[in-house]
């Protein structure tokens, strides 16, 4: 006899787990409309605080402080983690996939840095592990990748894949903001978390366009082998002159298919005034795929939140009771394949040199790059002459190894005070 | 023993069908990756023209002039339909379905005029009636609305849904270019059909929202109580106006979810310069969903071209393969839902309006208005004082048949030379 009831059991009442317990409740009808004639049940909801308080009292029946509960109920189908952090949550989501359960998850540390393997154990016990919430939250492109996307290999994503980094960027941009002050509102609104130093340095949007460029090239990559840079160094200046030359700063994550190799890495980047990536603004995330024949496609939506997040995690819940009685993994083997060397990759730059304002200084520094096969597209110069002063270029493609070594000889000469800041410019 | 190769057909070599036939040529080892252990073999093409030319010779081999012989080949399990127009592409998807075939289409006509018997006749077959290629081409927004927005009943949609229109509106608005110049030129480019009447009298756009509001709402509608309005009157002064009031306008395809009723429209809408929809230039769509928890997301890519359609028509190719041997609708069952009376839908207004330049004209006008419950937001009223002068109001939001009787009204005043244009202004 078929099931009919699919039981629901949730880790970690946090701010997702409560978005998901919400939306189960009040779109229930509507959810079991999508997956008749199957029905859904909320079993058990974990959380290690005892003295969680819950606006539906009815839930306190199902809560229990351990986790171990939910993942090893026989009864339970589908486990929900939303504790989020590496550990715990993996080894739970390893117990309740052994256990023959499906695990829903908007963890992205998890699956970055042991989906393969978990997606293994998820095939081998012919069970789901769906991450749709794990990258962009409300938008949903892991489906659009995997399902979608199918008829052609895709050749570029390019994204902005943190909403609070994003915020900051925009408030500097539009009302003329410091970086700490941005920072700190960011934090006050709940944009940013109290600690946001993994969302500051980058780290956030290495492990999305990781799980991202896993999911649309197939490939078994090596995250460590991702160069990532932050926005610490971005100041009201650089946001200035990139103005002044057509261009807005954001954080992008990009990935190239280049066939063995892909090029995957995740820095500030100065791209053009106009393109629709540039002009997505505070807490929105947005993902631009390229494929050869259908050319370039761009979704954006609200990148984090309780119900964002929770709305793709019940959708993954709907994708696997649809055809609950019909397993099929959703994700197939994932080829090895390379990340570029960092230093092979080629980028026009934006450059901020502070130098002593004298003459010669300028072809002093044009020989240090043309000797390194670096080539200057524009330079500004601005404000009254003076002991000091700082010097604005864009350069011609170059290789980034070229680029490092003659910004190395450059800092080294005498007329240099000081190389400001160095960010790519994307063309996209 | 479980079927292996799966047979196509394809009826109808058309600028569509040939990219179908290219992207399964192209790419026949990637997306055989993505259905393993399937493999897909083209059987048959056909196309009443016998002299066609086709690149690659070997396809002579599996040409006939009739699609009779494709619909009926006991060994053909998908027919992908490519002719286009509403006959005989309905009895050809009939007869294919009936005899057990799946079916992938890129044909809105056929699904806006018959999809929900289609669907029925499918479902009653066991086998599946696909058409992500019926709206915005490159875009996989039936598979996002179907598949993936699933946890929250969608509240409103806004598409720029018509490349043709939209190629026109943005020649005219950025090259300042006359609307026959522009349709001439996106002829020209291919952009526009020889016969663009469709697109330009936004039937094109009713065809397609009416299709995303059937899945996205899962609805029963009558397409015939659909508004409809076409770009036609759009002109530069307009065009100039609508700027001057920080707006865009853009051919817009309306669906808003109000229960029992669905307020679904298509018109020339002013849109707020800077919102993401106003920046689509252009031969792209794209298409705004926003639903209660997750907000709004934003899809945009190519409208047309054989690629962009080629590649969606695989995709739902590969998504009838994958899971070849499990069976399940993917459209479940359809709602009644009635379409809102246009007259008691709400909007503001951009109006311009031809008068006699002399003492007293605005208070009459303004008085015929507010007799009617229509108040202004705003008027201008530039140039030289003269005989003749153009007013240009933008109103509170209004009800449509309020707004309807004060133009009648205003049209009949004698200081009223003409009512030069009615324009909707939208909000999203």
């Amino acid at each position: 006899m078929k099931k009919e009831i699919i039981s629901i059991g949730i880790l970690g009442l946090g701010t997702v787990g409560q978005g998901v317990l919400k939306i189960l409740q009040e779109n229930k009808e509507f959810i079991e409309q999508g997956i008749y004639p199957y029905k859904i049940s909320l079993k058990k909801i974990a959380d290690k605080n005892k003295e969680i308080i819950l606006e539906d009292k009815s839930y306190y029946e199902i809560l229990t402080d351990s986790a171990e509960e939910v993942v090893t109920d026989p009864e339970i189908d589908i486990v929900v983690e939303t504790i989020g952090g590496f550990e715990p949550a993996r080894s739970l989501i390893v117990r309740a996939l052994e256990k023959g359960k499906h695990v829903v998850t908007a963890n992205k540390e998890v699956v970055a840095k042991a989906g393969y393997e978990i997606l293994n154990l998820a095939r081998k016990n012919k069970v789901h592990f769906l991450f749709e919430a794990s990258v962009a939250s409300a938008i949903p492109i892991i489906g659009v990748l995997s399902r979608s996307l199918t008829s052609y290999p895709l050749k570029e994503m390019a994204g902005i894949l943190n909403g609070t980094t994003n915020y900051i960027l925009t408030k500097m941009s539009e009302e003329n903001r410091d970086y700490e002050d941005a920072l700190k509102e960011a934090q006050e609104k709940g944009f940013a978390e109290v600690d946001p130093d993994k969302d500051i340095n980058g780290f956030d949007s290495l492990n999305k366009i990781f799980i991202l460029s896993a999911v649309a090239f197939k490939a078994k990559i090596n995250p460590n082998n991702i160069y990532y840079e932050g926005i610490k160094n971005i100041s009201k200046t650089d946001i200035e002159y990139a103005r002044e030359l057509g261009y807005k700063i954001k954080l992008l994550a990009l990935a190239k298919n280049g066939g063995k190799e892909l090029d995957i890495r995740v820095h500030p980047a100065l791209i053009r005034e106009g393109h629709d990536l540039a002009s997505i603004g505070g807490a929105y995330n947005a993902i631009l795929v390229h494929g050869e024949g259908f050319g370039d496609l761009i979704f954006s939506g609200l990148g984090a939140g309780a119900l964002p997040a929770g709305s793709m995690i019940v959708s993954d819940i709907v994708e696997i009771v649809k055809d609950y009685d019909n397993y099929n993994s959703k994700f197939k083997d994932f080829e090895e394949k390379k990340v570029k060397d960092f230093k092979q990759t080629h980028s026009s730059y934006y450059l901020r040199i502070r130098v002593k304002d004298r003459p010669g200084v300028l072809a002093e520094i044009a020989g240090s790059f043309a000797k390194n096969k670096v080539s200057f597209a524009s330079v500004i110069q601005k404000g009254e002459p003076g002991e000091i002063v700082d010097i604005v270029f864009l350069t011609h493609k170059a290789k980034e190894g070229n680029a490092q070594e003659a910004l190395k000889e450059v800092a080294r000469l005498e007329c240099v005070e000081k190389i400001c800041n160095v960010i790519r410019v994307v063309e996209i």
